[in-house]
């Protein structure tokens, strides 16, 4: 367990003029000098349902000085929409707040997504904090300054690049999380260990236990470590041209599972973890990754909880279909994160034949 | 009228790596040369249901090698809404257009407002070209890189700065224009002259009603010098911090004539020419302009056929509430654009009791 509550990584995300810094630690969010620095004009809290009974008044007694104002959003992906945008924006409206303003949100990814969202467009563009309250949401969407909405016709299909001026990932949030939203979590972990890290994904290996039973000195390293290995790769790539696509490992299988199996009824992490499996499964295939490597992985996942096969009532057309709709679909090309071995990913055009045996395969491979 | 139809204008809007070229001639889009070197991947023709029967076809055609595609929206401010914004991503979507493909906006402000807007933050951003087929839209929307949707509590709250790769004004297209909408376009010439440049208001008194009379050379001068003056102000300041406030003279009066009267009853031009007399009266109130140079001002505006009063409808209190919504009220203070002569503006706190007198004034001014 953590013996130092108030200890404190702070991580600096270096882009020049708009470089922030994360900060990890305990108790971070009731402590008003956490935020004073980073307050421009009004504040507005972004939350939702869930989230507000538990952080919205400890947050606002810490932003008291700021006169702070909340909207609180129904929870759910099912929400992550342009009508559910405008409920921000009417907010802010209504409260006649300026283009000198700031917004802070306060929740997991989607309210970090859409607060963000609403921060790169109202008015056209203000102030942005982020507190995320979730696992995934401390070690995906800290870093990146990726925000956005669904479509109905697909996921994050609208959406702006809108870096924060401070992100907050405070650890005593994550015990109220739920045990399925913490493993979903660590999948993103799991996966900065594939495509970077071999010496981290060891780590893991060895602490999954730690990290499961709620360690926050655990999970903060986690974090901490995790958020490195993405700045590092958004850092030389920030609008998403080139290496930063090594973020999607798993991402294309996992958001044809996510979607077909209609948003929210997997969660992102368990249907990345299930898109890991077939991403292993065929850099096996194509003859990059050894048997045991694609074991080593399949059995971390396990350990973490996490599922290990797709949903078997997606076929592999339907399969081809929903990955044909991906973003990561350049100009008519399919392309794919894969395995060297674990530690380096690699982009490839999708071989189809290689990958029709991929999406017919068993899972979990005997 | 003009003796060479294919004579261009070309200027090179200078913004480093997004730097882009307003091209400004007759006939250009049933020229395929006009926008090969600008498109990517696939295109989509963004337009409304006025504008398509006129110049949908000619340049479908002109863009016939690149397997064009289109979507046609209502006319009308009124829709220039997140809901409208949701048809052209719902139409990207079903023909699968990845992030390598581009929007071309065909149509007046609105459409392009909107068009740009899709083009920002679909799939976080995408190419954009401009036919702006409205002289307003050609003088104003052309530079700044200002896309955006109206929401129900204020106008352009929601939006992005997302720069063009290509303008295309098209002298051409013009000539389809309603009278009306012809001199609504004037409005923000005129105002180029009003806050940057005393001779080339000079030169619109002289030359009136040539651009009245649609002589096309004398349009494309005018249409030429306002995107210079506009895009000295820009380039100075993109993002909208200091001296690009120029740009907003005679325009929080007029957001709010606009909003006040709901969007769509009186045009941008006709509302700003309005707001143009009110902040020239305001400025002689303030001891800048003199009273020849108020009625110089008030004169060009009634030549070009704008109005040169606010509706008597609105009083000063409405006023002061929708002048307190306007997104350039920056962090609780009013800041208003008046000049000091005729080819300079300036930038100040509001006097309120100025600003009262102002409201409370007789138009036009006996």
């Amino acid at each position: 367990m953590n013996n130092d509550a108030n200890a404190m990584h702070t991580l600096t995300i270096d882009l020049g003029k708009r470089s922030y810094p994360i900060m990890i630690g305990s108790d971070l969010i009731s402590n008003a000098d956490t935020f004073k620095p980073f307050i421009n004009g009004k504040v507005m809290v972004v939350t939702n349902d869930t989230i507000a009974p538990l952080y919205l008044d400890k947050i606002l007694a810490a932003l008291h000085q700021h006169e702070p104002a909340s909207v609180v959003l129904p929870d759910g992906e099912s929400h992550k929409q342009l009508q559910t945008l405008d409920a921000i924006y009417a907010a802010l409206l209504e409260r006649r707040f300026d283009r000198g303003c700031t917004l802070l949100a306060l929740g997991g990814g989607v309210i970090g997504d859409m607060t963000g969202f609403a921060a790169a467009s109202y008015q056209r563009g203000v102030n942005f904090i982020q507190v995320p309250t979730t696992l995934l949401a401390q070690v995906d969407s800290s870093v990146g300054g990726k925000t956005g909405v669904n479509h109905a016709l697909g996921k994050n299909m609208i959406g702006a690049f809108h870096q924060p001026v401070a992100v907050v990932a405070d650890m005593s949030t994550l015990q109220s999380l739920s045990d399925r939203e913490l493993k979903a979590g660590l999948a993103e972990v799991i996966k900065h260990g594939f495509i970077l890290d071999g010496q981290f994904f060891g780590w893991l290996e060895t602490n999954m236990s730690a990290l499961l039973a709620r360690d926050e000195k655990a999970i903060a390293y986690a974090v901490k470590r995790s958020c490195e290995i993405k700045a590092e790769i958004v850092i030389a790539d920030e609008h998403e041209h080139g290496v930063r696509a090594l973020l999607n490992f798993g991402h294309t299988f996992g958001h044809a599972i996510e979607a077909a199996m209609g948003y929210g009824n997997w969660l992102h992490g368990e249907a990345i973890s299930a898109g890991m499996v077939m991403a292993l499964n065929m850099s096996k295939r194509m003859g990059k990754i050894t048997e045991h490597d694609q074991k080593r992985g399949i059995a971390l996942l396990a350990a973490a909880g996490l599922p290990i096969q797709p949903p078997t009532s997606i076929d592999a057309e339907t399969f081809l279909d929903y990955m044909g709709r991906d973003k990561k679909v350049t100009s008519g090309q399919m392309r794919l994160v894969l395995l060297e071995k674990i530690g380096q990913a690699f982009v490839t055009d999708a071989n189809i034949d290689q990958l029709m045996n991929t999406l017919n395969a068993e899972y979990p491979p005997a």
